[in-house]
């Protein structure tokens, strides 16, 4: 009954291609079904105003999409004149990957993430945070390896999923037929041990009960649970 | 052990008091404990051009705190200049009040909620929610009473409050020293019949667990049903 | 003849409530008539560049209205993208505080003066300097009070009223329906020993007289004094 | 004793040199003293939203400085960025302008003045009124040449002036070394029957009197008369 | 002695890959050497307003590189804010394209070309020329696949490529080791007849004679014809 | 043929008025035909960034057309909201007075150019060119008369002048109706002792041969050197 033919718990294929781009410290391209998200992990040493001499770290993250992975052609978008949707998902992706971040084994230094969405087909922020993950980490091994720290800063695998009521059924990894069907979805950010990092469980025009949002909490694990085997065998 | 001496399930001190401005069709003054909001209803003949000729109304909202709303003076902020923050927030206010508007009801009209921060203690957007409703319940009731509208559109209450994980304790309707320290914390938007609208649960540098999620949505619903008495006698 | 009743040398009622909000060095809610303002004074120890390093002080100050402080909803402003009419309203809020500055005795701090109008009925720009006198001495009162500074920089009351021509009559303290009617009005500025401090008579489509100044400048030495005794009550 | 060497009532050179552009319809260099205002009359069809359709014309005007017309290069301005001084400016500009237009006989058309400072020495916003209006003349003479119009819309000429007090005297039309140090100055508008248009008296960190400001309308209507004599000889 | 070892009159590799987006009517990706452009064709059924009812089409080109293309990270660019470099690319890209059109034969409607480096070593402004006409061609292919045009509108191929003086010698397809150092250099757009469209040769702190010049276009002439093969294989 | 009469290889009449602002460094009125722009040459003895603490020089140029310099009445632009049309222009100012200086004998200093065009009749960025050399030469006469530098840092004469093919026909210089008529055209920057610059040539819906280049080049020799003799005569 899912327009994709897939089950209600079917997560989409999912492919990480890392190394993509040559000048990135980290990079990926990740596929999540027809969505392709290029990520880049860029290492400076400046950090915000707010943490200035302090030792500590930041990660922070930009979120653009090419004026044509959509349907009808988009806008360009620039930092400071981002519509409300792009600083949300990109302040979203951010939060998410400090999650997993000691930021004093980090130094004070900066990683900014950005992701890029080449082809969209719903999802995009989710497979963002999961492909970030993994050009975070390969920026992470760079600086290991290059003896410039000492202790590994990410403490745990990142990664993220959609999940909503569609046709009054509860599905994982919606498609963008789904989602622009969906009165209700939401986004979910977990760890590898399965530990919640962010909910946001969100209604247009409709409500929902505690009993769904359980059910979309079990179907969120299972497919968070399939996005962190894939950036394991990614990083190996 | 909370600053404020509270209960870790007591509201702050909740009042609502209509009709504070001359030219709005709907107005009020929420106060929760020490946050003040001026919630204005305006009601505009013109509809977003993506409904126009459709028939159906819609609700939008635009959120602002006055420059010396909080401890240290901020900068105004204009539409379209508006921090990713207050995007955010203003998004959230305009999709928790539709979940309870029959737009068909409504007719091709639209009504702006302002909700303008004046005394900023923590939990804003969410006073903004509970008082934009009651801003709205005031304009549909002129709409109503001038005969424009036969049916009343607004089908439920809509009512927000914070909840967060303080000193290791789940706490109800965080201040702003509490919110400033609690590293996972959410805002919950609810019906007055008790349906979920937006559940925003987030961590910063920190995660949680399924077991707090649930006792967390357990004091929302203690929260969002004293709003909504608050509510209901102020309209009255 | 006038709209309200009132005579043509009548001020509308004065009132002024000190102390409105919290985090503020010094405010007020000024009411003239059914024109409200919120003015609040923020001490910064940050100076402007054209000054920094010389041991002198300044006062600056910000307006802005509402949305909904009118008859039709308007849009915000920000800084920097603040139409005309508002910044010339500003730089005369400004202008006419620092007359009555000791810049010496304020050392080398800025005095922000945010006036914030809830709710208008014409001469909002002359109830903000009014109102932003109070705001401003309650803050310079806290600075001696801590013994941040020993002379008391404010050498003089500042206050502000408009008169016009109105239906071929001389006119005191014009509210909306005249204001929007009258082709010459203007606002004068005057310390609270009887100075002037600005004048701006302005006419559009229209011209006057030698004689009508001189009229209105009668009217408005009255106007102010009346604003004068209130503020003297509001700080005692 | 004024640096220039002039008397105390003396305005500086006056010329105005008429047709100096080809393209517009209007145009003039006037030159006061050392100040130098290219200003233009540009003649639309279409009116500002506010009018259309009332069968009234609209007169308005931009001002702008050339990067280099100041001792210290500026920066260039455009339209939506103006400083607040230059939108005060030319907010002055055309209301002057328009207090001696007949709306209805001007037609529903608007004409634009751009009043350009090609070279700064104090006084340019009163340079371009009195330059303005010639440009306005001239268009208007081309109107009714050509028959669009055949009533003169211009009931009056319109000439501006700056007085101040100097060293602590009274002076008229106030060049740059004087305009820096005056602690009050201002600028009347006059038409050419001696009426009052515009008075604009300000005190930056001083006051004044009554007297003073009669004494500064002395000067001011000695210097207006000038400037409305070479607008005759101008457009003869 | 080139950095990469090529022969002074060698090109880099190219490769030219086709429907590489989903949505996008025609695109490929281009890769001349580590400079790789994906470029899209959108086919828009609106035209600038300078065209409109005229029967006329309109090819028209947008230029943008991702964050970390580059050796550091460089800032997203939205339409109305990008620099001066961009919109002179753009430009061209859009001017060259059109050289090549028949825009009676295309009709009304407006075919824009994204241009959207993912990894720059320079010359990317000529790779976008290139894999601009073919994204292009396929759009316009499908165009006449649909039966929506009828007459082919592309008249001919349109390929670019840089040429420059480095380290004393003239050299083709510079990269970007080549380019930061050359004090010469230039593009050339031509068609596949070997006809000119452009030619932008400039020298900073640097000059050059005729000669240098007629031996640049023997070069590019010969770069372009490579260019033009590999089109034909990508398109056919 | 030409609409104004003149030869194929005829230049409009040149003149260049010197010293015609008392503020600048440096200044002219250049006039080629109906094309009249001021030239403004400003010194600074702040840097770029890119070259602080380098002991090299910059030039650099800024480019404005007064708003009625044109038929139609045009909008004012500033810095950073310029048109790409506009930044285009002042880029190719900039980079071609580079190419004459010698940036060690400038020292660490920049010079602004400032082109503002007071009429125009087609060729305006080859009149500012050839204009800004002169306020730029006539600015480094003056530091050279202070002593602020000791060595010429100007190594050459720079002039431009564009060339076009209008009704099929290699035409010098061209005005306004042959330039918005001319398919093919271009600028052509050149030394005084006749090196190039910079070559623009670009065809909008049309192409050009090599020979015909070759013709244009020739044309454009014998423009620049009446432009450096003009330019010899007002420096002398």
């Amino acid at each position: 009954m899912r327009p994709s033919g897939r089950d209600l718990s079917e997560m989409r294929p999912i492919s990480i291609e890392t190394g993509v781009t040559r000048h990135a410290e980290g990079s990926c391209m990740i596929r999540v079904g027809d969505t392709h998200v290029l990520c880049t992990a860029s290492i400076e040493d400046r950090v915000p105003p707010f943490i200035r001499n302090t030792g500590l770290g930041w990660v922070t993250a930009e979120y653009g999409m090419l004026p044509r992975a959509t349907h009808t052609r988009g806008r360009r978008e620039a930092k400071n004149g981002q519509s409300g949707r792009t600083q949300e998902i990109q302040r979203l992706i951010g939060r998410s990957l400090r999650a997993a971040i000691d930021r004093n084994a980090l130094g004070e230094r900066q990683i900014v993430i950005d992701c890029d969405v080449i082809q969209a087909d719903g999802g995009t922020r989710c497979a963002s945070i999961a492909g970030g993950w993994v050009a975070l980490k390969l920026a992470v091994q760079k600086l290991m390896a290059s003896g410039a720290i000492t202790t590994d800063p990410l403490t745990d695998h990142v990664a993220a999923v959609s999940c909503g009521v569609y046709a009054g059924q509860m599905v994982l990894d919606l498609d963008y037929p789904e989602d622009s069907e969906a009165g209700v979805d939401g986004n979910f950010v977990m760890t590898g041990s399965g530990r919640l990092i962010e909910v946001q469980m969100s209604a247009e025009g409709a409500t929902f009960t505690r009993d769904q949002m359980s059910g979309l909490l079990d179907l969120a694990e299972a497919g968070c649970a399939a996005l962190v085997e894939a950036q394991k065998a990614a990083v190996a």
